[in-house]
């Protein structure tokens, strides 16, 4: 059991998925703090039929903490995450500030939680679209080797937090008025709307979102030669992420092999009734724990049988953020790493 | 000159904007006649300043009509286009129906327009999706021919008519207003959700939108042995298409090299601003022939610098409908095809 479990970040849209999951999870722990900047700070939040106030976080924060979920942005991680492990917490980390850092596990339970016992205090949840993409992958990953991924992400706005899904929806409105929406968060009009994602590009022509995808995909599998080509796209949904993804493998595979591999893997569902033409949909996957996988084909245009398509969707909210760092303190706890 | 053009499904959505483009570009024709079924004739339509009546279409509408552009669905050129043609008409198809008939030129006028040298009354207009796909990459394949696209498909519910677009609406205002939305066109909901293609499923798990996809840049390129791997997805956008391509050349390719064979290809204009984050979008290829090109750069998971990638966005009703189906009409024109 936690003694004391801090939220950072607690009024962000993936703090209070954070708040839903603690709770729906039941993780063992005596006591809670709500932490945020001081513009929240005085809000109340109820847990575990409790009301908490929130609290601005500072570096005073962390006192008797066990662990500390953040989810408040990279500046905030950077800043707060080592004074946090310095006073004795584990901190699980959603943002990207650790998570290349070779002395932070990066982790997604249901692949690699034996790089957990190496922690020093802060480990990392990975990008969502990361997460998203690999707990399907893993299954045929350890099975027949993959040896490129090519992918394409249709992303929810809930990725650039709670504000920009307000905004989708009043840009929609708007749309529907008659009227010319007004982007107010993401830098691009959202409704009815796509768009390349908004990340930074770099010298390469791909940009921060696809990069991490290519290096976070790399350290998890702890594969540094899989080959990744990502294409990182917002759509106008509100909170699932889906992945349109062709993959090489090593050896020759069936579409059947595949199907029971999938089946066989933890944390998927496979949706994929040709017959009523019923795959994966954000609509289905807000929500759920699990990622969805579908439109399981070969894809003849590589030789050998060595080719596979599938299409994902996982709750990014969820398994691609909150869920995903709820299941590392649960795996903190079953694998004894929590200090006494 | 034409003398009698045919309309054929005026009150669609492809049809309006066929109406709309035929007067833009000035096609040059004495008279013009709107064809649609039983239930919407009557209706009034202004063209070049005049008011028709809709009329039925029966087996008699094709008295005196030397061009009949079809867009009134599969069934209905089928039963009719025969028809047309065998009273004189040029028929300029925009359905699936004669797309993959030996006898039928399949055509992108900045592709293959001499192949319209061998028609034999009917010429196909082909898919949306394959137009608005073929168009970028035809430049690059002349100099360097392309073994492999990998496309994921970014599908505006324009594709499925008019009645898809005002569906998509009433959804987004119902799940606005927290209300369930009740698809009434296509099969799942559209609102701030997105699904595969809802074509029917042939036994190697590819949609019907893809397997047109494959099999039609076969034909259009002249290349039997181009490998196309396409995964078609709806998204909620009203009417343009976008598309995120990798690509296998047959030798090595720079950016600039890329970008410069882009640059000199018709129907295209680079949207491709790194430092600015700003790349196509559907609501800016709205309305545009052009398709937007953007996201170029290399794919460094293809050896030898074969590989590149793209992503494009289209008018799924002009580009990909009306006005590519005009262009042919032109081209009739230009090289002497209507009878005299």
């Amino acid at each position: 059991m936690f003694k004391r479990v801090a939220i950072v970040g607690a009024t962000g849209a993936v703090g209070q998925d954070f708040i839903n999951i603690l709770q729906q999870r039941k993780l063992p722990m005596q006591d809670v703090v709500m932490l945020a900047s001081a513009r929240s700070a005085g809000k109340k939040i109820t847990f575990g039929g409790t009301e908490h106030t929130v609290q601005e976080l500072t570096d005073k924060s962390f006192e008797g903490v066990d662990l500390a979920l953040f989810s408040a942005g990279g500046s905030i991680s950077k800043t707060f995450a080592r004074i946090a492990a310095a006073a004795g917490a584990i901190v699980v980390d959603n943002s990207s500030a650790f998570r290349m850092d070779p002395d932070v596990p990066l982790v997604v339970p249901e692949i690699n939680p034996q790089d957990m016992t190496s922690h020093k205090g802060i480990i990392a949840n990975p990008n969502c679209s990361t997460i998203i993409m690999l707990v399907p992958l893993w299954p045929i990953h350890q099975a027949n080797r993959i040896q490129r991924v090519i992918v394409s992400t249709y992303q929810a706005v809930s990725g650039a937090g709670y504000q920009a899904m307000l905004d989708m929806e009043q840009q929609s409105r708007d749309v529907l008025a008659g009227k010319k929406p007004e982007p107010k968060v993401l830098p691009h009009i959202t409704g009815f709307n796509l768009f390349s994602h908004n990340s930074d590009i770099g010298p390469d022509g791909f940009n921060g979102e696809e990069t991490k995808m290519v290096h976070e995909t790399r350290k998890i599998f702890h594969d540094p030669d899989i080959q990744v080509c990502p294409t990182c796209v917002r759509v106008p949904v509100l909170r699932a992420h889906s992945e349109s993804m062709n993959l090489t493998l090593t050896r020759p595979i069936t579409e059947q092999e595949a199907r029971d591999l999938i089946c066989r893997g933890q944390g998927l569902k496979i949706v994929d009734d040709r017959a009523n033409n019923y795959f994966p949909m954000p609509i289905d996957a807000s929500g759920q724990d699990d990622v969805l996988v579908g439109r399981i084909r070969m894809d003849p245009t590589v030789p050998d049988n060595r080719g596979l398509c599938l299409f994902v969707c996982g709750d990014q909210l969820r398994k691609g953020a909150a869920l995903n760092a709820v299941q590392i303190a649960e795996k903190i706890l079953e694998m004894g790493l929590v200090k006494a």
